[in-house]
């Protein structure tokens, strides 16, 4: 999708909102918003997309009522500031826009208030907030043979070719918003460590595999979730993850494949198709890696994954009750205990052939 | 200084380290190691330099004494297994270092005795690990009107421009290594947050101000410094440090400028002309900045600071001062408060003006 009709398609989206107040200003009476609950009862796991989904709740938000008045306020301010970001090509992030608010004399009591209020716009529009130009912190990284097109203001129509930094290219902003121009891969490998994906460059897994590869730094950001997304639904291309072997380290994969709970109403966050490639608690097994213990923390975690509807498939169920007989977890860079490139000349290959 | 005589250099020093030991061999004595002592009371804080430095007492490591001879053998590993890193051009991390040495059957109890290890053998050389290809985890960003040149394999000779992605370029092996070639930039801005990194970026500080920025997110990674003292040194560029008002923001710039106490064997990670040019305590009340109460933690913080001797200059006494006696700290996003531009139109030319 290009990026000018999904701007265009957000200031649709916040307009309409905002005319439907103005209308209801219009008819005299007092103005009121539908809002998608994300109350637990209204939040269903899919099967058939594999994702988590609101329901068809809603909440309604009235100006009438004393109570609302201040939320409802809150909300629009969101949609107007946010609007103006489209405008101006400005971005921002979930900081800004809590100390942004009293430039205008907009009161939240503290960030977490005005983060939940863009969640809510979120779920108005049905967009995420990357859309309205409000990014998070983090960063991760993107390194591969990918040409990409820019269309942020001053490197519209700017190309860029992924390995020209040899230390990764930053995915920020103006990456999630390019549009893809040509690759030659036929792959995308992401991974968790920074230090594995500088080790992936330095071995030209990129060449050898024909991968696009991607560095999370931990949880994945939305923004490299939806860069993920992108890649394999805009070229089509099969996206493989590596992990840290722990029940942390798969959950970074399933929250790439399958959304999280708290984004359920977001439907364009997801990869179905993606693969948690390892390191599994088998790998801990099969390849005699070096292990620490599980913690009680671990432990409890992996029952509460049993539980998780996204943990129904055969492989995570064979996983999770692996780590428990074994009771053993591993890093990536467990691997280097058979050289640095082990993991490049004979993991990787053995698990794409597995996987493919 | 060109980074192949650099490697050069480390792999010489490497090399007549293991000389010596064979040396000892041939004339039938236990070889022994002379480390520079890195204990307390050794590091000493030098005025002129204005960075903590070793004093001359030093340890003999002897492997005539069994007690030595475990860390002896581990010491003689790391030198050896740098010297393998710098001959196949690969990089490592302190992670890495740590599972490959049961590639060896050296055995570190954990990743603390490894990393200590690699500290020693820094002492030793009296060369940064980063020069013998071993690198942290964490990444920092760069932006601006810089042009440099690669020299890690694969990439010798090809240059970048470092306004090539407005996401910004990421801090790497390969970039710390390069050499910079052409700039239009008389400044460098060194900014805490990756998020004003971005918008720094977006409103064209480095063109308004003719700046090379760099984001540190968070504390500086060592690679991070190195550039910035090269920045300094080899390009004479004056550097401006933004941190969060708060006396974790300032130590940020402390670390930058005179270098950590467990740093204290290498002197050519620090910039001693670096400035902290803000967000000062004073900011707080002079724009009149949304703030948060300083807590316990950071109250003994200051009192920490005050009887560092790095912290003996005026400025920072003025500013820990008066951080303790109106008890408040902000963030840099704070300036939101007056419009997301404001920082940049009118914050930054205050400051560079007063700096200057």
């Amino acid at each position: 999708m290009l990026t000018s009709s999904k701007k265009n398609e957000a200031l649709r989206r916040l307009t309409s909102l905002g005319s439907q107040i103005v209308e209801d200003i219009r008819r005299r009476t007092f103005p009121a918003l539908k809002i998608p609950s994300r109350s637990v009862e209204n939040i269903k796991y899919d099967r058939k997309l594999g994702q988590y989904v609101l329901g068809d709740e809603v909440i309604i938000r009235n100006s009438k009522n004393i109570k609302h008045l201040r939320p409802f306020a809150q909300l629009v301010w969101i949609a107007y500031f946010s609007k103006e970001l489209l405008k101006t090509n400005k971005t921002s992030t979930l900081r800004d826009i809590y100390y942004s608010a009293q430039a205008y004399n907009v009161d939240f009591k503290d960030q977490d208030e005005s983060d939940e209020m863009i969640t809510e716009l979120e779920s108005i529009i049905r967009m995420p907030r990357e859309d309205i130009n409000i990014y998070p912190e983090e960063r991760s990284a993107i390194f591969g043979d990918l040409t990409i097109e820019y269309t942020v203001p001053g490197y519209e129509g700017k190309r860029l070719v992924l390995t020209t930094h040899p230390d990764g290219v930053m995915i920020g902003p103006a990456l999630t918003t390019a549009n893809f121009v040509r690759t030659s891969a036929d792959k995308v490998i992401v991974i968790e460590k920074g230090a594995l994906f500088t080790r992936f460059i330095e071995e030209k897994v990129h060449e050898r595999y024909r991968a696009i590869l991607i560095a999370t730094a931990g949880q994945a950001p939305r923004s490299t979730r939806y860069l993920i997304r992108r890649l394999n639904k805009e070229l089509g291309l099969p996206v493989y993850i590596f992990t840290d072997a722990d029940p942390w380290g798969m959950h970074i994969a399933m929250v790439i494949i399958s959304g999280s709970a708290n984004a359920a109403h977001i439907t364009d966050l997801v990869t179905p198709k993606a693969k948690w490639a390892g390191v599994w608690a088998t790998d801990i097994v099969r390849y005699r890696l070096p292990s620490d213990p599980l913690t009680e923390v671990d432990i409890k975690r992996l029952y509460e994954l049993k539980r998780d509807p996204r943990y129904g498939e055969e492989i995570w169920r064979r996983e999770i009750d692996e780590f428990l007989r074994i009771r053993k977890k591993s890093e990536q860079e467990a691997f280097a205990r058979y050289g640095l490139t082990y993991i490049v000349d004979k993991y990787l290959p053995d698990k794409l052939r597995e996987m493919g």
